[in-house]
């Protein structure tokens, strides 16, 4: 039976796109001087934020720091091993929940926009959604970073009260991860680091 | 000055590749009969466990349910709203987050093997650090379904410790996401939830 316009059917990323996005990918750890444009940070936003999330709630937010007085700000607050990646990352992007995504919800899930009281009167399941969409998001970001031809770094040692009482002031985004963003430079990557044996990390039913 | 062979360039995802994994790609809802192979199955843990995590530490877990037996111990725990879509699936992945992922540190991050024991002591940091890497992996995981050409249906709503009891009875896998996954069915998108304004999710230092 002909397929119908109904049934779409989807086509496998090709070898070259496996590699680029998992297999052959690396955590960068030094960066060529290459500079990184707002259009290309933007782009990778334009293609992170359409994967899914619960409830479409995106509680994800995106603080891009650029060279100059912003990233002077931001590298202090790193940890001492992260200092110099950071300070010579074109672009550095800080990942950070938004405790209130809930405030959203009428604009993002209009199907169901009394989920907002829904999550206003948890309090744990509000916290706890935000941190689990938050990261998953964060997920969606590294794989959009290296879609668009670039290295990613992402960190999670930083002083994250710190950073957030200096770049977050009212308390209500709470920094999740930092991530580096930039050209690969001179012998980039560590080596590799290795993987847990498949049976350690699938099993059947 | 010519590129040396210590620093890489990378390409960029193309135009299919951008439309495969992000702009074009929709939760599933429905299936097509269609089977999925324990090969491709293995095909996307294979992509996905290459994307980072903190000290590689890799607390995800992923538990494959295929049609049978196993699906049907498992449809009863998802939520009302959940149970057919499940049913329907030529196969359900469980993500879980092991609890104890610090056991394998000696293997995964030889640099520095006392991480293990820095994580048996501080459980705070062990509980929100496989919390957190295992919902990076998740959404590594949802993007790695989509590269090997199949549609994902990722479910929050389910009764999370009576799946545990049935399926991890030892308590040390915590399920954390399910994620149909087949070939999409008739009719199988939603219309498309909209995605937060640009200036609602980024801003700029």
């Amino acid at each position: 039976m002909a397929e119908t316009a109904v049934r779409p059917t989807l086509d496998a990323l090709d070898p070259a796109g496996r590699a680029l996005m998992f297999t052959e990918a690396r955590t960068a750890n030094t960066f060529a001087d290459t500079p990184v444009t707002d259009e290309e940070l933007t782009s990778i936003w334009e293609l992170a934020r359409w994967a899914p999330t619960a409830a479409n709630t995106q509680p994800l937010r995106v603080l891009y720091v650029r060279p100059g007085e912003g990233r002077d700000r931001l590298v202090k607050y790193m940890s001492e091993g992260n200092q110099a990646k950071t300070a010579a990352a074109p672009a550095v992007a800080v990942l950070a929940v938004d405790t209130r995504f809930h405030e959203h919800i009428p604009t993002v899930f209009p199907i169901r926009p009394e989920m907002q009281d829904f999550y206003e009167n948890n309090e744990e399941l509000r916290r706890n959604g935000g941190n689990f969409n938050a990261a998953l998001q964060a997920g969606y970001f590294i794989l959009a970073v290296r879609a668009l031809g670039l290295a990613a770094g992402p960190m999670a040692g930083f002083d994250a009260a710190a950073l957030d009482a200096e770049f977050f002031g009212d308390g209500r985004f709470r920094s999740i991860l930092v991530v580096n963003i930039g050209h690969p430079g001179e012998n980039p990557w560590y080596n590799r680091l290795p993987r847990l044996d498949h049976e350690d990390a699938v099993s059947w039913a």
